[in-house]
């Protein structure tokens, strides 16, 4: 699959945007006019470099509001053009961007539209230009994909081709079959965005909220696998409007991008072979005659299953007393030293704590790094690399186990290790022997993990453990907090044997305290009992006020014992019709806290309800 | 008017949030539920706390999904009622709002509602509690306000009452006349609200995009004008919920919150005024017999027309020398020093820049002052002060002119000066007389000023300008930069003497360089003779790329003469159905760069079409 990426996606200057796409290995580039425009660089020199760089110029665009005007405006539309196409030449490109009238048209006939598509066509050809035309989803008369390739068929010239865009397409729900049945040679180019699913006018929603494929609510496995079947061998091409891309590190945004192609690029030849079948080249299709059976080649990545678990999180600060403290009032036993660093680990039953005091110095407590079960970290490992996750490197030494580490999205440390039928974890015999063992919560586990999340790498997070770590997004919800809203997306497994959150903390204020938290969950069989034993032993929890638990009497009808038994340990509630949900939590230390939970019959979500209170709480305890 | 705001327009805690509330000067508030579960202050607490601030207790909100639902569930919302009911006696508060059923709602039939609705009265009646009945927009049976007081008359309960809420009602587009035909004594409570006129669904609309009356496209004036003619004579209580207020400095945005309804108090007024006569009460309305005729009081503010024109601009820094240097290039006459100031005076025309010297060490240069004509300084200044604005003192001697000055939200000061009608200012007798005088562009004027606005103080500085100056706020306008969309809302008079550009600038990334710039524009009647003349001086113009002029050229089909002019001096075009826009713009020093502009025939705009490549260059510049 040929990769590209349009300069609209990314910030800073049509020379910075060209180096970030060489650097994460676009094949090709479209060429977003104004960055064209506004740029010093001259149309040659811009040639220069793409070629130096290695990258395709594969689209000009856009060209706008030609198509279903008056005389005098075609008039003045065909100058433009011819503009246009003079200044392609000396960029050497040979395809651009016509879209469907929005302003302009004053006139609904096809045969006039198509008798001016021709003029254009003919003077695109004496210029060696290939005009694609594309159906905006906000056109005024034109703004369906087939309409669009209806004209280009009416014109039928060899400079007349389609353009089909994921988004135009798909926000406005046409069905996407039909593009196997439009010829591939009239497939002049093919355009993928992804988009949550927002109901707002489609022209806001496209303009600001496009995201890359993978980070989406869009079936694009399902639009590529029909531009798949239709024969079409060019550019898969990323168009991406979005307001946080356009203000964040080019580079950072470039790889983003090209992971979501290298995803979606497997994600459409699975679509293929569990569709093989039921298109339009009928029965005989299988997953394994793929490669040869369609034109366009699909690359694909190492395979995974979603992890079995959490196998460990470690959390790392230059004075590890205060979380030790935590972890020993908690009930979790210390298990020893390491043999050649200096890490802690710290167990309640399957729970493992690392605690790693090799933090710089005066750094605050917090999470450095999570280690999954998967059936093998190698191939893990490979398929992460391949989708351009950054390698952390550990030292080892002999006879110690090598962990396969990946850097996230918010630079914490993700550990690739061996899973094992019973849930232990082989190389805890690193750690010292011989010390006190909690005989506690042996069927303790890591229930879910709470990560803080820049704002400008929210999305980019949520592609990174789908497409790597196969966790699959929940809808997101969104939280108050007294200093803003927090917005808070879950990636699970399909089992819940590994649940993490990722939060979008507000905008840090300038002058405010650090509100920046973030949280490991523990489950265990007895929640009541766990807290009892941690008040004895002296735990700070996190104190929930009064008035919370006159509001949960008010909305549940508790057993009065019940009620006050939350009441007098702080703990939280929630039912719903599932199940039920206690838990409470520590107070915070740098930027980190815990919390333990226990689920009761199938309830399987976090106590949303609750999270408020959390939060207020943390943030009066921070201001007073 | 009685004032109010409910807590959940503010960031904080509920203490913070109400402290906030008492010095912004508000009469009551609306306690939103869960800032009191979140909070760790009792009910008796949080009732001394308000007794000892001043402020009322006026409504507990909100109570949902009531109505339209199984006995069952009947059963349960009377009993989470009651609680409600109680924990309102230990706040001393008497009045609820029960919003209507968005959830649970199984039954349409008001027969069937009227019924509950009646239990929940009769209920309230045990408590002395008054229950205020709201349609949500999105309410799944109940979404219109007239609907809702039907019901509330088939009640007919005296503790059964409505709710007016600005939002559900104008979102909506309800016709607001009928509020006139309410039953005073059966309108509980009255929200107001005001919001961007946005095409999404309301609820995504109402929960994020709220905002303070006058900050948003709403008739609000229209509305209070219907309530008030009404008969009603309760609070007047603020319900706006919004991601950036919840973020933002909680006494602040009490302030601004004020601020709107002061402004909103004597719009209200302006309205019944203006269209006495036309309503429910008859022709023989009047402005003068307002206070008496209406039962409800509408405070006035001191009277001001829209400023006839910018007086002056005022730059600052440490070091002025390159200030001194980019006016003096430009075609500025130095017209001397402040006989007791360190403040240096340049002009050309009418157009009038100080240079303030008094700047703390080191700071670069930038925009500290605007001085406005107005019809009377004192008026003006009272105005202002009357809706919150800070007053900034300057040292003045004898024989000196007063300037009365306010403090913009961005920190920018707002000096109202006495206009003239020829244009020329008193004040300019204080500048030492006998130098050097400019005899060029004796009809430069300011033609606009650029202010970048903290995201924090966007949605403040329009009803700022709004309401203490009298601009109008015209449609915003989003401008692509290599570092993000940068908002542009302009603020100016009818007749376009003041204009004033409030860019809402890119959040700042942690470690690029500042992209904050401001810009005052300065125009002329013969741009390319300035131009010339500056060129000839040596002023270091901001370089436009000479891709641009080959756009330009393919869309205007411009005269290759005026076309070469025009690359030859770095100018800038635009041109409309209006007229046309020729413009360039100087370097940067500090965060200050200035630009020259004519305008031919009626052109009226801002050459928006150009600012991405003013932004590109000057980002280029920046990063290079």
């Amino acid at each position: 699959m040929r990769t590209g990426i349009a300069t609209v996606c990314l910030s800073g200057t049509l020379k910075e945007k060209m180096q970030a796409c060489a650097i994460a290995g676009f094949d090709g580039i479209e060429i977003f006019e104004q960055d064209l425009v506004t740029s010093p660089l001259s149309p040659e020199s811009v040639r220069t470099m793409a070629a130096d760089l290695g990258l395709g110029l594969d689209l000009y665009q856009p060209f706008r509001d030609f198509d279903g005007v008056t005389p005098d405006l075609l008039k003045a539309n065909l100058r433009r053009a011819e503009a246009k196409f003079k200044l392609m030449s000396r960029l050497g490109m040979d395809t651009i961007l016509v879209c469907s009238n929005v302003a302009t048209a004053t006139i609904d006939d096809d045969a006039v539209r198509a008798e001016q598509l021709a003029q254009l066509a003919n003077l695109a050809g004496d210029h060696g230009i290939k005009v694609a035309y594309e159906a905006l989803a906000w056109g005024k008369y034109v703004n369906d994909y087939e309409h669009a390739y209806r004209l280009v068929e009416m014109v039928d010239h060899p400079n007349l081709g389609t353009c089909l865009d994921s988004f135009h397409i798909l926000s406005r729900d046409w069905d996407t079959a039909p593009i196997e049945g439009i010829n591939p040679e009239k497939i002049f180019f093919v355009q993928v965005a992804d988009a949550p699913k927002l109901s707002m006018d489609v022209l806001s929603w496209s303009r600001h909220y496009r995201v890359f494929p993978g980070e989406g609510q869009f079936e694009l496995a399902k639009f590529m696998g029909h531009v798949v079947r239709a024969g079409y061998t060019g550019p898969v091409s990323l168009e991406v409007f979005n307001d946080v891309f356009r203000q964040s590190d080019v580079e950072r945004t470039a790889v983003d991008a090209m992971r979501s192609l290298i995803w979606l690029e497997e994600q459409s030849a699975k679509w293929l072979a569990d569709n093989a079948g039921n298109g339009a080249d009928g029965a005989a299709a299988g997953g394994a005659g793929l490669r040869r059976r369609y034109p366009m080649e699909l690359a694909t990545l190492p395979k995974v299953n979603e992890p079995a678990g959490f196998n460990f999180a470690e959390v790392k600060a230059d004075n590890t007393a205060q979380l030790e403290k935590l972890l020993g009032q908690l009930g979790f036993g210390f298990e020893g030293r390491h043999r050649t660093k200096d890490v802690q680990l710290w167990t309640m039953g399957q729970a493992r704590v690392i605690i790693n005091e090799q933090a710089a110095s005066h750094a605050e407590p917090s999470i450095a790094a999570l280690g999954f079960d998967v059936d093998s970290p190698v191939i893990a490992s490979a398929r992460a690399q391949q989708l351009k996750a950054p390698v952390v490197a550990r030292k080892v030494q002999a006879d110690e186990e090598v962990f396969q580490g990946i850097s996230a999205p918010d630079s914490t440390e993700i550990f690739l290790c061996q899973g094992s039928p019973d849930g232990t974890a082989a190389w805890t015999h690193e750690f010292g022997e011989g010390l006190e063992h909690a005989r506690s919560a042996q069927n303790a586990v890591i229930d879910h993990v709470n990560l803080a999340q820049p704002w400008q790498h929210f999305d980019e997070a949520v592609l990174f453990y789908t497409s790597a770590l196969a966790l699959e997004p929940q809808p997101f919800a969104e939280v108050p907090s007294p200093s803003g809203l927090v917005r808070s997306q879950v990636m699970e497994t399909a089992d819940g044997a590994v649940r993490l959150v990722l939060n979008l903390a507000p905008v840090q204020q300038a002058n405010g305290p650090k509100t920046y938290q973030e949280h490991i969950a523990f489950a265990v069989d007895d929640l009541v009992a766990t807290a009892r034993a941690a008040r004895d032993r002296g735990l700070d929890f996190l104190q929930i006020p009064a008035n919370y638990y006159e509001d949960l009497d008010a909305r549940f009808d508790l057993a009065p014992d019940f009620l006050a038994t939350l009441r007098e340990l702080n703990l939280l509630y929630d039912r719903d019709g599932d199940g039920e949900f206690l838990h409470f939590y520590t107070a915070t230390v740098g930027s980190v806290f815990f919390e333990m939970v226990e689920r009761r019959g199938g309830y399987s979500g976090y106590g949303a309800p609750n999270a408020p209170v959390r939060h207020a709480v943390q943030y009066d305890s921070l201001h007073r």
